[in-house]
């Protein structure tokens, strides 16, 4: 049988086998309602303290800061569709155009209710210059919300600085930090922002699970309403399971993520002086400051969509253009506002590497790639 | 070690564990992303094709019509506030007074933005008369939302009556089905419905997961919206070990049904019988359609609270008012919607069954009232 080489982990990662331990208890023997008053929910209701404890300790919050979702996509559309109607006098939300579809279907949502929105455009390296959001601010903005790392180019913006920019106008800061959450160390009071989205299978948790970070008094109404639960602001009976597997993920994560950041940035070299040595042409998308193990490569005279089921019959998962729906073909946003021509944007992969990844990993990708495009 | 008896199952239930085994590969092995296409996310595509169709057959419907959600709560906001802005003619919802606050609150949250709600009053069984929807519906009215059975006190709605008069002038008709999904036969062609909310917490399945029904046709918009998923109606990467546990649970819970139902009305009657024997003074709310073990009893000079507690130190998990949230101690609005006395609302508990609990379960409970009660 031949070996699968997984390289697709910015569309999701194997669940942490701590965190599957953690959750099994919570599926199988202590289900109480975590909202309910009897002893038989204690365990449950201990255990959703400890992990909003923890998620919160990862990123630099206080636990009443974390407001538990059922993943990014849910995060990015309450901050989008619970803030906009807060303040009559300040309409306006400010995004980039490089965002997830999560946050510009969103916006399109709130643009149809008449509620404006700008898309920020972005420079070749996939960065939105501090220059363009002061030169797009105004005080009628209530909500700036720029990606922390972009999912298909893994550019990472400066979130702080940004921030500060939309706090000197008055509008809030949120940063959807979907792909950046587990990967890198991020502390939300030193960067200052005010929301912060995170999903836990993008870290090893389970699916279906997510978070958002809201700091203390920030305008944000609630987007699934009903029961009181998540201090009333996200009803629905919590699963607790799910919370449980997120936290130890995250907290597993971070806890080797100096050592896993050099394994995956040592990969990401071989990869790319592996491509330079078999003479294969290609251009790499994206910032020098990017997610460790994001890697969007480009090549000439190729259709990516060829490319990937190549690769996938020689048993390596790749992604092409955006990772969320393999339904959707047209060419890539993201691609498309970095200025990358049709053609290239059209023979794009991404590989996607994770601290599961090995040498013989990259040597397996390297060799499929020269036999397809040489 | 005293015996617990687990009695609030429609709080929440106990995992299928065939559902926890059919879960386990999804969790641990078969990770991949279901919307990409490679042959390592081809187990878990299949896997949430069959999950549709399993759910489908189990209400009656077609797989295209099912969508999975996060749980019963997101089901119920998307339908209040997923149609809400579809037709500039028809702004008004009806619903009733006595829904899960998971429909109250969003119906409150679109009043807000202007669009009308109507709460129908019920009769002291928590029944919604066909003439009280006759009296208020218009031909303005874009939604009539009628939950099928009753969290608090169980009592099952002429749904298919109902729904033909919201149909006679022109309303698409929702029914949040949380309490009866898993519980009671359902057909929703033969209901005729146009949507239905459930959640798979409530039938043995694991929690974070749940389901919209939404017939063909039907005008309603995403809610959460993203990426493609859910054929563009639901976005979120799905959460395949939840959906695969859902379906298992359902069709487990349906396949035994008859005999699930019969063990439970006989616990049920046994219980209500020893109330009688032990001499114990109390009102059975709802109606003598009910869903099979939901038993709402109120005792006149009694804390509902406290009896809760003194239940509880005798390892008896029951719930008082609405499951929802403990944190919430006001009367319930449901009690009060049927009339009842605030006396005997605030010496309100809700029993409720589910196919694990035994007859000696009941001689727990019966004992414990006695020596509380009495």
């Amino acid at each position: 049988m031949k070996r699968m080489v997984y390289a697709d982990n910015a569309a999701t990662t194997q669940l942490d086998i701590e965190a599957f331990e953690a959750m099994k208890p919570f599926l199988l023997t202590d289900y109480g309602n975590a909202s309910q008053p009897y002893s038989f929910s204690r365990t449950a209701k201990r255990a959703l303290k400890e992990s909003r404890e923890t998620i919160a300790k990862c990123i630099g919050a206080s636990p009443e800061e974390i407001y538990f979702t059922s993943g990014g996509t849910e995060s990015d559309n309450w901050v989008i569709k619970g803030s906009a109607f807060s303040d009559p006098l300040k309409r306006r939300t400010i995004t980039s155009a490089i965002e997830h579809h999560a946050i510009l279907h969103a916006c399109a949502d709130i643009e149809r209710l008449g509620y404006p929105v700008t898309y920020l455009p972005v420079n070749p390296h996939g960065e939105v210059l501090p220059q363009t959001l002061h030169e797009w601010l105004t005080d009628q903005t209530r909500l700036v919300s720029i990606m922390l790392a972009n999912n298909e180019i893994g550019t990472i913006q400066d979130i702080k600085t940004l921030c500060d920019i939309a706090h000197s106008k008055g509008a809030i800061f949120h940063t959807d930090a979907v792909q950046a959450v587990g990967h890198m160390h991020i502390d939300v009071k030193s960067l200052g922002i005010d929301m912060l989205s995170a999903s836990a299978h993008k870290f090893n948790g389970p699916k279906g699970i997510g978070f958002l970070y809201i700091k203390n008094e920030t305008a944000i109404t609630s987007f699934i309403s009903g029961g009181k639960q998540e201090s009333g602001l996200r009803a629905g009976t919590e699963n607790i399971a799910s919370i449980v597997g997120m936290a130890v993920a995250l907290k597993n994560n971070l806890s080797h993520l100096d050592e896993n950041v050099a394994h995956i940035k040592k990969l990401e070299q071989k990869l790319i002086d592996g491509l330079h040595e078999k003479e294969i042409q290609f251009v790499r998308n994206g910032s020098s400051m990017h997610v460790p193990g994001n890697i969007s490569l480009s090549f000439d005279n190729c259709e990516g969509e060829a490319l990937l089921h190549r690769l996938d019959l020689m048993g390596i998962s790749v992604s092409t253009g955006s990772a969320c729906n393999s339904e959707d073909t047209q060419v890539s946003h993201v691609l498309q506002e970095i200025g990358l021509s049709d053609r290239l944007a059209r023979g794009t992969i991404r590989i996607s590497l994770g601290k599961t990844n090995t040498e013989e990993d990259i040597e397996i990708i390297l060799s499929a790639l020269s036999k397809i495009i040489k």
